[in-house]
């Protein structure tokens, strides 16, 4: 087994303090040049083709959340200019009904008139963190070949509770970083060539580059990359009838961008940290979850790369069109909840 | 009635455009000279002595948070200096057993295996946003006397789905901006007079400005402010038995700030947006629900002042004893729950 | 408006004791020979055409549940010769995947540890109570042109609590009686026309009056009739894939009885007091919503009969062929919900 | 280990059918002069003194309740002779605030208007089965010294699931039989020696042998036994306020029976099978987890019987008192719950 393939400028600080509340952990810099390329991979004898496994050391639960640095969060900031403040998540039960045969959140508000009070609390239930605006975290989906999650992980490592490996409140400090946003569907569509984003349409990774490359956006390494590709205002203008049918997971179509190894090479090579898009599986649905070949098996299992779902982009992409900045701070917030599969993003875009 | 005593310097920008998902409004410039001093209020005629009902609009729903601008937000991220990141959140169930006779919240890890998928999603039931760290809504407690909350807001008024008034979806994408953390426990600490956190001993209005003041700390206006009461570390640090004992609603004893009319009147002079704290109610508990004088009905019923509880605030401070900088970039991004009361804060402090 | 039908031999003994967890009022006795037959529907001026609506008064609000009397209840304890329990619930969460697009239940087994004692408590999430064997209340579907369910009731009248319509909780000592199984599913397999309960495939009366009169069974006035389709015992023995395929509402085929006036009049003169059986909708599924004629609307809502579905009818079908004896004491003892919907029967069979 | 010290009159019928919703088995005959008496347990070797452990088999789960046989039920039907039919549960939601520090349940009546139905259906969340009436299953406390459930299953082997050992679904067609109220709370107040429910009083095995001479009953053995003690009309009696200081595990106080091992000897010698009392722990609360001498052990743990807790029995002795009859057909019908800890009782009292 190879030593870990990057050099850490600054010490991992991991507090394991028991039962204490607190950061498990910041970010360290890393010398993005360092870095293996996509083609190198994998850099540990036994790892599966095309897996980042052990780059980030044996034992490391973040993957390409590693790529988000102090540096970067620095750099991020310096993207506020206008004091403008994005919301990018949905609201809970925004889909109704619910996609893929999920049932409704249910929120209950109670009442303090037993205390002689006049005042409220809240209760939440039946609430997956899937439901609509979404990181999917690693523990979420494991390789279908290998039968592991990110860096080995096993079925049985993933549990409730404080050590259950891959937990998405491990992320608790770490989404912190520069944004930039690709409009793709308002590209294909300026070139004439506009997608249905109720459909399983692809977008191509030479679309997302030309997206790119028009914009005049530079991606620099260490960026959270939004796609836009127009499913979530697709759905929004749909009338209930349609938003019925497309409710059950065998009827549900949606366009993504290519599941291919040619498109998470370059977002490994470019050192996107995560990648976000408004459609509900970041590739086409329905994907084939027998198919290795699937965007959820190359990015979540083998890159240990965050899928975002479902995200509401469309007013930060009329800003974005409005002043030509693409890129910002990006601040997601995960909710600390140990032995998490996924999350809402709770993320702001800042500009 | 009066006009609003504010001139707004662009307009509120408030979409509410029906099905969508997106903001319902973006912050605004304010004049700080020109709003009200404390002395002054109420500016509306009938309104509650000491109430900032109507200072921002018959209408307003969003209180002292209005004082966070989009100015506030790029000076905010001007304190971004080193790319640390502090979670600022307990873990969910971190109280073991629960405050205040809760119970805690169930986390379901559901396999895919049904679907022939090797993964997993989340379920979570018997939530209560308020079960940790968290916001109080300015829907969580209304006047004792006048039977009303924020700007005369009526209890049927507070309910579930979109059309829910003082929900805490309304803060979306308002919760950003100049952090600046007040250490008082360790002032008192230093000045040889340490409180005990679990009892319920007061800070006063004094200890809390002198504690700012040799910080060499400046409180701008339109700050987010954060004390440390010491009582998050203590209840950490104690036995599981002591844990038990301080579960129940009546045995609770904590630390607090004091509840008076000079403390709240320092607060709206400063044009603090939201007081955030590491103890379960800001002010000490027990506080007396039948006293008007409470700083719960002072600060959420009268003058819309978000309530911060149960923070997560020694690492932070730690963090600004060693580099002499208690002034930061915070963001909270709330639950986006249509309806909601409180939320867990999901915030981060970036220095 | 005329007077209620029929004269009431003892009084109602209906006692709402503020405060009192106790019985709503008990069985009475009732002349069935001077109940209105089925063609002497309505016997309320302005009441649908074939509803029983104002017949046990116009406060009335248990249907057919009325036909179940002390001296039923008597004569249904002189069936019990052997003393053989049947059960005729599913186990919760039997359905993989659950029917209907529904989510499971779950359940937490919670320990007592904290407690300093070696033991446990559940707690259950997600709980609907139509996810496997179940009555439907009277206020789970109201008439599609009346816009009204039972006797009238309103849909603002179905609500949670003690004052909810139609609420099962008013059937809490009212389900006993004498019950009478009709194997209609070995009927026509023994006559050579079998058909497939996983399809739509309808029983018509006419197979079920000469399944009746082969097995030798009276139908009494005032019995609870068990109907056996067959679906159950298909259901269980398909395949986890057959399973999965049959979820989707959309998906779902099941077998069912005619839902014809015929069919309702020939229970009604028969005094019928509920009717369970081993498919999921009593008649055939899928039913056309916006069809007067579905026996939903015939039943519940005109009048006023239970209709129970996913039975678990095979072992007492089994039981009754060994010995020739179709009839027994039914025990139904419904969730004691305030305001509820539907409850899992908790039914006994006892020969 | 020695042989079962019963002879079983016929086989015990268990079926475990892969996949099926069906019984696990029938209740069989037992001969009770054979079975030891309490001065001769235990009669495996090894077990706890006073344990039943290995009396019905070395892999029995349904301990006391072997003693409800075919011929209980049969002569259980013959005591119904006037057709009335007492619901012996609470409803769900009764005990306000919830007692023992519980959340209340919550009840969502969800709609069925996206469906193009005017209908309803339930869901219901937080629901301990434990919340008010109940029977503690034989999962719900082991005992404190020998860290074992009743027959020795141990910790781990109480889980969710058709696996889960001493699961209330094993009752599911066992609890029904002769019932037989003794009414001590009537009996020590008209003796002039009247108890408070609300304190923990006890009531000694005299005065239950006592009353039960006073009534004339006569316990026979097979019997599922109910004690009225006052404890539910003093609970329902009380104010608002003393509901409030009653609810925390800590302040809450009830009377029950005496603990001892005399006691737990006569309802073994009775062979009663379960007991049932309409107070919250049928011994005194609070009792001491640590005390080896508390009867939740001995009975539970040590004899494998039921204990029934909050039943309603005011009406029931009312009736009784009426008529002079104590005795009556007792229906049971648990949840169907694999795995479940308890259940509300769901109980029918017929006479």
């Amino acid at each position: 087994m190879k030593e870990p393939a990057i050099s850490m400028d600054i010490d991992r600080r991991v507090k394991i303090v028991s039962g204490r509340s607190g950061q498990e952990g910041y970010a360290m810099e890393i010398d993005f040049k360092k870095l293996p390329k996509f083609k190198s991979l994998p850099v540990r004898e036994g790892a599966p083709a095309e897996s980042s496994w052990g780059v980030f050391g044996d034992d490391d639960e973040l993957g390409c959340l590693n790529f988000l640095t102090p540096k970067g969060v620095i750099d991020a900031a310096r993207l506020v200019r206008k004091g403008r403040v994005f919301r990018l998540d949905t609201p809970i039960n925004y889909a109704k009904p619910p996609l893929f045969n999920r049932n409704p959140a249910r929120h209950t508000i109670l009442s303090f008139e037993q205390y002689g009070l006049l005042g409220h609390d809240d209760s939440i239930d039946n609430y997956n963190t899937q439901e609509g605006s979404q990181w999917d975290g690693l523990g979420h989906v494991g390789h279908i070949r290998h039968r592991a999650f990110y860096n080995g992980v096993t079925d049985d490592q993933i549990k409730d509770g404080p050590g259950g490996k891959l937990s998405i409140h491990k992320w608790s400090n770490r989404f912190v970083g520069r944004g930039v946003l690709i409009d793709v569907c308002k590209y294909v569509t300026e070139q004439g060539r506009p997608i249905d984003p109720l459909s399983s349409a692809v977008y191509s990774l030479k679309d997302i580059q030309d997206a790119l490359k028009a914009q005049g956006t530079r991606l620099r390494p260490g960026s959270i990359l939004l796609v836009r590709t127009g499913w979530m205002g697709a759905y929004q203008a749909a009338s209930e009838e349609k938003k019925k049918e497309m409710a059950p997971l065998e009827a549900l179509r949606s366009c993504g961008i290519e599941p291919t190894s040619a498109m998470v090479g370059w977002l490994w090579n470019n050192r996107v940290a995560a990648i976000g898009t408004d459609c509900p599986a970041v590739e086409p649905w329905p994907w084939d979850f027998k198919d290795e070949g699937a965007l959820h098996y190359r990015t979540l299992s083998l890159l240990g790369l965050p899928l975002g779902e479902q995200f509401v982009l469309d007013e930060l992409a009329e800003d974005c069109a409005g002043d030509g900045r693409y890129e910002f701070m990006m601040v997601s917030v995960p909710m600390n909840l140990e032995g998490g599969i996924a999350t809402p993003p709770n993320a702001v875009a800042i500009k």
